[in-house]
């Protein structure tokens, strides 16, 4: 169902670098590992914690280059607000502060910004974080695309949760998503090319922040949180499966798929696997408390059309297979890049 | 001396809003704070201090898009480094973390990726602070400028140091500067423009960290200070000034320049007092504490060619006076945007 990539050179810089996937990681071991090796960015978790007077920091930081600027469900300081925000919940912090920096191009209308700060705001708000520094720089018209913004986040992880990782899958755990995938992706998508999708399809961006205290205040056995953003959840659980060494085996039937994505995935050859999510989490929990972490998600607003997927199994190490609807199994692959360019 | 400004139109985006100046201060005044409004962004300090846990912690951000990425003395890596470290430390904090998000042009060559990141690697280790967290996205050819990137600086401040502020100045108060002023930005302009310059003239692009740990140690009255980027000193004192309240006089004689950089300024009709500086700090001082906080500074190896410049006043509240060579007294105006645009 993925397009074929094309064998991408390696002596210049390609869209598939900022892809999230094969690329994004040789790119991040050849160039930005060897120079910046320190244990807490080896850790590769995607936030960074640190130690500050006894406390225990989470930091993390994002580029936002989503192109069109304002889609269906969102915009790209809504966007940047909640991605920032969800890779510090996913990693069990509790988000407390955000920068903001933005590289404007000459030439955008102020009124367009106006509408992207206010955006950011009223989701900070939401998400219960303070942007508490910014910077701002113009470039030359044709130097940019109207409006790339880079989010820092700054959160504390509470340590009853310092466990949790995604190197602690164990085999026998359930892999659990929050709820339908791929909204995000195919709503940018279908906006940037003007695609007639007939229902009203939405990006799912939003800060889940209250979601996973939901989750973790039912006292479970939770191994590790992902946001599936760039690469899907695929990617997401390609990293999983290889800091944890295990396999994970997921069932095509039981993922949830909105049906208008599904339709637009299946004319353009994209699999929902692989496409952009910016409201979802995927959970590891163990099999025991895989029903209860299920009731817990589904019991918030935002986790709904929660549901198992898969589960985690020794048998194919650092593998990720689907077995499909007509009772086959293949494997799930690593992507080179991502399927969508610019989707966050 | 400096170039007349254009009246800029409002309702677009234009070079000078990033520019440090008038129209930056506009547009955070009517943009930015007014929709992220709280008291630690409203402090507007370069950097973001926040209680957590019992301690300060500072954070700042900055978005770097300097052209060319390579110049004499530094490159866009080592800027955003020594940049970021500079706004910690200038607010008394020591720099302990650092965060990178890079926004890459389709078509970049990996190895000046690779120079560039080897650079900031190399300014870490000299500033003490380590990377942990980083994004990598990447736009399209001709939607970027080879490098954009976006660093943010975490830091705790001691408690001793919790009082200095661009907003302590006080009536009798000394001006200093740790050395030469426009390096960074006039080698910055000279090799985009190709000029030819006779001297090896360099960017003083560096970290301060050690000269602000040798001035501080000394225990004296220091009231503020600050690193003099985009727009220069005059903006950096426009700033004091206007946050503390006072006036401030400038001796035209006693102000450090390289003749290199003077003799730049004087063709393209610049002014070196608004040119930007990327290792050289301001600083107020108690009029009894200036000779031993001048001797302080110039004991550092990046404060040899450290001077008094200034002095503060209560006659013209807000407002930045120079006293020329030729005796006379001229207002040094807040300029509308940036002489140099895209300096860093």
């Amino acid at each position: 169902m993925t397009c074929p990539v094309p064998a991408p050179s390696t002596d210049t810089i390609v869209m598939a670098h900022g892809g999230g996937g094969r690329m994004t990681a040789e790119l991040l071991s050849s160039v930005f590992l060897p120079a910046f090796a320190n244990d807490v960015l080896l850790a590769m978790e995607d936030q960074a914690t640190v130690d500050v007077e006894g406390g225990r920091v989470a930091i993390t930081t994002d580029a936002f280059v989503v192109r069109p600027i304002f889609f269906p469900g969102g915009d790209i300081g809504k966007l940047a607000v909640a991605g920032t925000v969800n890779d510090l919940v996913a990693g069990g912090a509790r988000p407390l502060f955000l920068t903001a920096a933005f590289v404007l191009e000459e030439g955008l209308a102020i009124e367009k910004l106006r509408r992207v700060v206010t955006s950011m705001q009223r989701t900070c708000d939401e998400a219960g974080v303070i942007l508490v520094a910014g910077d701002t720089k113009v470039v030359d018209r044709g130097k940019g695309d109207e409006i790339y913004v880079t989010t820092t986040g700054v959160g504390v992880v509470p340590p009853a949760r310092a466990g949790l990782s995604c190197g602690a899958a164990r085999a026998g755990d359930v892999v659990l998503v929050s709820g339908m995938l791929g909204d995000h992706g195919i709503a940018v998508l279908s906006t940037r090319e003007g695609l007639e999708v007939d229902t009203a399809l939405e990006s799912d961006c939003a800060p889940l922040g209250g979601l996973v205290e939901t989750l973790l205040g039912a006292n479970l056995a939770v191994r590790c949180m992902r946001d599936p953003t760039r690469g899907g959840l695929a990617s997401a659980l390609h990293e999983i499966a290889g800091r944890s060494g295990i396999g994970v085996v997921l069932d095509e039937e039981a993922i949830p798929v909105r049906p208008a994505v599904r339709a637009v995935c299946e004319v353009l050859g994209l699999d929902p696997l692989y496409v952009a999510n910016e409201g979802k989490l995927a959970v590891i929990v163990a099999a025991e408390d895989a029903p209860a972490a299920l009731a817990a998600i589904r019991s918030h607003p935002l986790g709904r059309d929660a549901a198992i997927v898969g589960r985690v199994t020794e048998e194919h190490p650092r593998i990720v297979r689907l077995r499909t609807r007509v009772g086959g199994e293949r494997v799930v692959p690593l992507l080179a890049g991502e399927q969508l360019p610019r989707i966050c």
